[in-house]
């Protein structure tokens, strides 16, 4: 329906709650968005504030997580949280990437026409 | 805005949450919507996780979600949480339709220019 | 991305919760937002149902909403919330606008072009 619709086929997902509770939800809602939309679309999971502890070193759900991310799911930490808590990069689960501010990479995947989901 | 404006009128907003406080906020937000925006646009709630005991018997807002559907709106309960939970389609409230994925419907109905509220 | 891409610039951010520590979380992603993406948008806050004690007398942060006002982010009051909790506009902090219906604005606001977050 959009201008440009060609680029705007991915799903950025948020994740800003620390409870494991919460977690396995977004984990099982994007295991659930791969099986109802793959391969049509990329998918990228934005950790920030609470929602950090999801994709560091003890993360509860580690193992769901890098499983997302050898699907092909991006996985985010915002490195504002990083800064404000303290956690260096090597705290992070292999191949999580960082992105200087989550909230503000919830935008600008927006703006490139994602749609966007919080859990 | 947006190219093909005439259907990116809808409104698709998500209930994921099993509280009665937050069931109840979530069927004001759509009342206010109504009040707002009507006749203008479609309007869908989506319940998903918790928030499918909104739309099943029993549910404490089961008169609100009927009332809702006798004024046009679209009740949707995600398929995978009624496999999950064991929910089969006769615990449904009586006209609430069934859609195969609730997060993936929040995605389907952005791409097609719908708004997407959570409340 | 989307046609109309001049007017599409701008961020609506949803406060709905009452709690302190989310209050806070809200304001400092919002000062996040102006550090990554300003001067290029426009930024919103919209307050409505619990939220709304954020931009009232005696809020627990006043001076940050202050702060965020002083920066030029417009911080908007549900009327629908203000009308049903009893609020009269003397209540808000200096420099809070009404709107008529808090989730309907932000509904507004995406069919404008928008993009959305909800910390």
């Amino acid at each position: 329906m959009r201008a440009g619709h060609e680029v705007a086929d991915g799903i950025v997902v948020q994740l800003a709650e620390g409870e494991r509770d919460k977690m396995t939800m977004v984990v099982r809602n994007i295991e659930n968005l791969l099986a109802a939309l793959e391969p049509r679309c990329s998918i990228e999971l934005v950790t920030h504030g609470a929602g950090l502890s999801a994709v560091t070193t003890g993360s509860p759900v580690s193992e769901e997580v890098l499983g997302l991310i050898s699907r092909g799911v991006r996985v985010d930490a915002c490195g504002n949280t990083m800064q404000r808590h303290g956690v260096a990069r090597d705290r992070l689960l292999s191949g999580v990437s960082v992105v200087e501010s989550g909230i503000a990479h919830l935008v600008v995947r927006q703006r490139e026409g994602w749609a966007y989901v919080r859990p």
